[in-house]
């Protein structure tokens, strides 16, 4: 079970509020990349932890509860970012006063071109559990597969993405406080993509872990096909040479090679349609 | 561009039809897992690779066409396991002569239970871009960040998980033709789960691409929460000792530690809501 | 505007509940091919009509506003069928002595099992406007172009699978009164197929109205590549011969060809990834 | 910011495992009654409210903070429910021999037919962020209007229909663990409605919050369609009296009357399409 | 069944044609507070309704059939402020000359930059069922739960957030016509909030109705935790006092207090992952 | 199976890099008038099609290869089109060099306000499988019923909206590289409009396939009301004359009338609700 503090894992200030910056900010929240992701994700895969010992488990729960605080902040941070957004289309700008001053010399019609819209009419100049573009998060990229070495790897995928977007969001950034705030994400997310891969290398690295999952016996698996690049270039051009085209595969259990692909299998040919099934008469045998 | 050759990559058989694994087959087609989404995610990588050489998008491309091919054949499978499926649920049965025999003593009633219901009603007994409970394929799952190594964990991802759901097809699955249509596959998983480890290796493993992205100047991360591990226990207990929390950092560029997190923050405050913005009198300044 | 009669279009009557079959009939009415489709498709028609006179518009809302009248029969006659369905997965049947004969022999965890679990969970034994494996309808289903041939089109697309739909539905059913509802359905997207047919041929039939849009000058459109079918055979084997591949064009404007596919364009190169854009230092030029 | 207890709020037991029923749980978990939606929606209202003081915004973090332990509690019932769950459609039944003894008298195949198919295919037996038909959650249920009379009213409705949804489940249950986990949860609903309603009542009850929003200066809105009901039947006939058709309204502002509706406006006409539209010549001015 | 007449229910006019404010109008047609949500709310509810007498079932068929008709003025209006909207990004305006006048000196590109681009690639200049950031309406929004008072409730949430949008957009509008229209569809939210707490009064209010539902028997809940609040805060403040904290529950049935959250439950413990379940063979028993 | 080319079916060439056009582009890529559609399509519609021969199956095989090409052009207009795009809201510009010239005299903030914003934050400038407001393209517009002549016509809706979008393309467009593989485009989808109808006539014309699907003996559909145009106009004034309201209907098997429409049915009256179903109480039977 959870509980909270009223406080702020870090420091979010805002100086300089900036309504498209809040929309950019909503990626981190509710994109694919972001926040909800990473802890939905933690705690589904720790809640379904099956394992002799609850200790990936545990720190599975240490983390997502982490993460949590974290759209705590962003959340925050687009609020801030809101305060002084213009509501209306009209020339003479809001009815409120306090806006006017913000984006320098954009009129309001001009800062509510690039908003989300949905942050004048769904939230009252607050965030929502979506993207950038407006998109609502949608829970099928709760990646928790019932395997730990898939799932460490869903994980790095998520936090490599994750880093990948915080600093594209430091980089549009120009408020201090949002650098400020952002430039701690980063680091978190640097330790997370750590985290994963340190489980890896704690269950045997490439060796230990590959290929996932490695409790279905290899030998079932069709061992002429599982260490060759297929090549499809019609022109039946070589692909450039690489780590996977040639040596010792990563797990030691192979030895890569490359294959022209070409068919193996026949043309299929399915049954003609039945009778009652709602096809045409055409396609019904005779 | 591309070619097609009317032969399958790999043979197709089924014996014994069986209407319910053509519902778990469609996991393999329209799930998260499944080859829909590779397909796309190394088309899309492929198509937007920006670095000085083409190296890698014309890897990924290679790859992508291979499987556009196992859609393929998944797609057959669905289509060869649903040729004796009920129609009805009329207990005499089908009026169709060729059903009957199917699934043994089942009755038609009982076989349609287990049947996703758009392979009776919307397919004509044929595959669709769903999943095994019938949720359409949905392409925001297309990971393509820009960053190679980001991409090659995406990659890597959808290949574990890949493998994994194709052992657990093979588990479920009494057909020998779909067990060996399914040992390619697990095969052509391991191979690509190496492959795009294999790049991260050729780019000089962890130290050479950690944290991702490595064209971020890591002075401007903070450089105080960047390796290590926060604990959330309520009850200040220490986390479960491991490779993450203690030792040099695998890209040998911190040391791991772990912090008791604490709020650094103060209880965030927003302005009150304004006048025109929608909301109750109760929550305006007064 | 619209007003209502409380009475039914036509007569929906359940002889013998079958709560499987209220989850076939989800398809009809949250389906792709289903009645909320048509109907609000034809409203955002007629509502965004744009020609001389309003005479589509007025034709579309007659048509939309009968559809109205069919998601409600759907509805109802899912309500009917549910009404002795079971709610418990206890062994000794539901507390409520009205179930029990339900399904002949069945047990109550059998019917269940066959059963969407939001008609037990979410609506108390009722329709609910998602398709037979549970997928809400999505409006993005909703086809209104502003070119009126293509809309057109869209409807017959609509109808087509729907009284393809209709067929299906009619013979896995085991009900008469449900076959007697079905029946008429059946007959009002025989008349709604033509009605869109029909449209096309008062606006010139293919002369007159392809290719869509015909507004668009064609002697812009690239004419070494407006009629000829591509082949894409690897081998080079020609395609069967078809209407499409020799003869006339259907509007007259062409003759019809065939071309074996080539690259007419250049590998594409993108420039590097630049610096604050998030890609690995090797995607950047050196 | 959070914290976790590794324990959970309340004894999640399961006596007699029923992969039945741990897919009517996930309704629970990721439908819309559900009790991500709850806690998500909370903390949403939470980090985004704007008053004078942050009283409601305390009072909302306690309970979503609640919230997240119940969807803890939620996911081990699922997982503890598919503890021996079938994996196999094998007629000899899995190869594991933990199973066999599930579910009574009922082969493999029949238990699987009830099951989503993701619990065997996707998770490993554990639970995943979707509903009982397998349809993931979607966050644009997060309901955060910034307004809050209107949140309060979202909140009373989630745990309406979410008590609703919770006493079906203990209806539909068969195991004594179950049961209890249920009849506390239930307990927490009732406690929920109360209090989104009390916040109501605080606000001033009806007089001091309707119509919401208050803030809106009710004379600008139409006085003479503001509190009367609008009848649509087609034939006149008077619509069934209630409380809504007479007698001062529940805000003491005005008088319920009826009245039968009919155009104020006229038949609406468009613009003809313009050059370039892409609609069809038909459509465009002469 | 139903019928339509071609006049709007009230006037809906243009004289300032603004794409942008197009744009804010969708959320009024396609958003999760707008037209079509409560249009199919009311028809699943009234096509669902079970009760001794049909009095309910009645009432919402009359204001579902209403709600239709708003659906058609928006449509109408975004269709109207669309009239004059630019389909080019080229400088020198659009091939068009009825465009230019349109949003004073604003260039066609600064115009599009703020539009819903579907409403120039897809619609043909008119609405369609999305909402402000073009994300089309999905029906898992329409609830209908089987409980009169669940769905009151729900509906009392719908006309909330629904007038809180249609505020938000008459502040945002500055056309005349748009206010006007605006200003009867808020009038016909009040009494619609009205409405719905008007069958909660005609039920008994709190008492009559609560806890929802009020058919479960209260005893089999648990007493001990149904009318406390728990609070979460970590450092064990004690959450603000409210309605909620103390005195007698709002349905009479109970006394409020608060209880400090700990954990009754214990560390859950899953079995281990079994063979041929997909796991890493670390996660199996030895 | 499959084969790729590195080089692109046509050349795409962009000389004026517009970040707003790589927007506009997306429709054309994920939008439901899209090539990620029709290319998915054609390969279930082939994959699926069960007839006497392969003939269409192999035709569609055919076009949907050749579509997997124009995605690709498509994708890689879209990352030429965002080379030079802005990525910082700072106003000195971006720290990039290479931006600045982008766009005439824009300021980065104006021309990042009209783009998708994951084109910066998601993708590193490229293209993603969205439309252009961003919405990901889901699969559910696969339309693929088993019914050849429905599947044709979904394709006459496809081609006939995806040939609409191209030209609004077209028209929008003023990079004379993007006019040039627009001007292909629009080509190749008039072939496929033409190439789908002419399945049509292949197959007999509308006496040789409707009503769809021909094989339901069409004496079971209700004879009364299968060629009848129903009129719904409250006023009982009459629709308009047009090619659907008499005469012989297009199969030739029947007379098109006109019907003005009312209620055949009854009320609809379902039981009350019953104990142990979660409503309330009121709802029940006494």
């Amino acid at each position: 079970m959870f509980y909270h503090d009223k406080r702020l894992q870090y420091p979010v200030k805002v100086d300089n509020p900036d309504p498209q910056f809040a929309r950019m900010l909503q990626q981190a929240i509710g994109g694919i990349e972001g926040e909800i992701r990473v802890c939905m994700q933690y705690l589904f895969q720790a809640w379904g932890a099956r394992a002799p010992s609850n200790k990936y488990r545990d720190m599975l729960l240490h983390t997502a509860t982490e993460e949590m605080g974290h759209i705590e902040m962003l959340a925050t941070a687009v609020a801030l970012n809101l305060e002084k957004a213009p509501t209306s289309l009209q020339e003479e700008g809001a009815a409120d006063e306090v806006v006017g001053a913000v984006m320098g010399d954009e009129s309001p019609r001009h800062v509510i071109e690039g908003m989300l819209h949905r942050h004048i009419l769904s939230t009252g100049l607050a965030a929502y559990p979506a993207n950038s573009d407006g998109v609502p998060f949608d829970m099928s990229h709760i990646y928790a597969s019932g395997n730990i070495a898939a799932d460490m790897y869903c994980n790095v995928a998520a936090e490599s993405t994750g880093r990948v977007l915080a600093t594209r969001l430091y980089n549009a950034a120009h408020d201090d406080g949002m650098k400020d705030m952002l430039h701690f994400m980063i680091a978190r997310d640097t330790m997370h993509q750590e985290q994963w891969l340190a489980v890896i290398e704690e269950l045997g690295g490439y060796e230990g872990t590959l290929p996932i999952p490695n409790s279905f016996p290899q030998e079932k698996e069709d061992q002429k096909n599982n260490y060759n690049f297929y090549a499809t270039d019609v022109n039946g051009e070589e692909p450039p040479k690489g780590r996977w085209t040639e040596g010792k595969s990563l797990d030691g259990k192979g030895e890569f090679t490359v294959f022209q692909n070409k068919p193996m299998g026949e043309e299929p040919k399915l049954g003609p349609a039945r009778p009652d099934s709602g096809a045409e008469k055409q396609q019904m045998s005779k």
